[in-house]
């Protein structure tokens, strides 16, 4: 008779998640363009170049429908200009693959965009857990002064498309400071699809 | 130009899941021929047959592949003889569809077995993530004295067979008290599938 085995050992830490199967960093000088003040991340890409903004802890065990992707993404607290800091942000390659996203830590925003252009906006918080609708962009803002810290969930066979936002000079709505608080910009830059 | 619109409002709160499509509960009655013990089993019947021992807030935005259902399950503490509190259990309709269990409080099993027969455990503390492979059925078991809570993912196409544990007569292994401890004991009534 066959002992017991252990499952996948994957926890949270402040360092990472182990268990993970891979680790991936954006720094500052992977996001260029992102950002609508030019000059202002020129003036950051100076002497911040390879600032890690975020890191992505991610488990995959397979590409396989019906299997998960899960990790945990830590996006660092900053501005370039007035905008937060954000991640690239995609939409899924297959456009009908949904994600969640529980907030552990700190305080962001899960920017998304349906792909006629109708911004969708859940405020992130400790034990928040925002769900992406089938067909919608989606990008993290962190709105705070410390990591915004997400542990996210989405269908293995989902894959990334991460020149979509790109293709419209950017999002519709930007996350600006506003006095101490945060506010939604519309992008001048924006091309609708 | 249209205002951007707030997303899905799932928040964890302690009387449960805001946003949530659904709640269900099980009752001790529910969870009849669960345990080893019956005798241990029908004299709490007697007296608290209509205790909740868990209940589970889900979010099902759809049954759609590609698509989540996401929520949160909270077991109480307790045993039945010297078998701890645990969930019905099932393995998915769609046999490789898999899950993942993220432990908020508390301290238990995700109590796992292949089709043939192995088992595999995954100890749920405070900030681990249980992943549930595919083809492998899966029940929580609550090890502690307060709740285990656990926010759980899972294709929204996986769907339940929860009579795949009691056709077998239990699982190959049970969650029983040792000393102050615990340990997984040989189910003495297992068929072999
Ligand atoms: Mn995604
Ligand atoms: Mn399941």
């Amino acid at each position: 008779m066959s002992e017991p085995l252990p499952g996948p050992a994957l926890v949270i830490k402040p360092e990472g998640m182990t268990g993970r199967t891979g680790r991936y960093e954006k720094r500052l000088s992977d996001l260029d363009g992102l950002f609508a003040d030019a000059e202002a991340f020129a003036a950051r890409l100076a002497t911040e170049a390879d600032r890690v903004i975020y890191h992505v802890d991610e488990f995959r065990p397979s590409g396989a429908a019906g299997d998960l992707i899960t990790g945990i993404s830590t996006l660092s607290a900053g501005r370039v200009g007035a905008e937060f800091h954000m991640t690239r942000g995609h939409i899924h390659a297959q456009h009908d693959r949904t994600e969640i996203y529980h907030c552990l830590s700190g305080h962001g925003l899960m920017l998304m965009e349906t792909l006629d252009g109708q911004t969708v906006v859940t405020e992130l918080r400790p034990g928040v857990v925002a769900y992406v609708p089938p067909v919608h962009i989606h990008r993290s803002v962190n709105l705070g002064d410390e990591d915004l810290v997400t542990l996210f969930c989405y269908p293995a066979d989902a894959g990334q498309d991460y020149g979509i936002i790109a293709r419209s000079g950017g999002m519709r709505h930007r996350a600006v400071a506003d006095g101490t608080g945060w506010r939604l910009e519309e992008n001048s830059g924006y091309v609708p699809r």
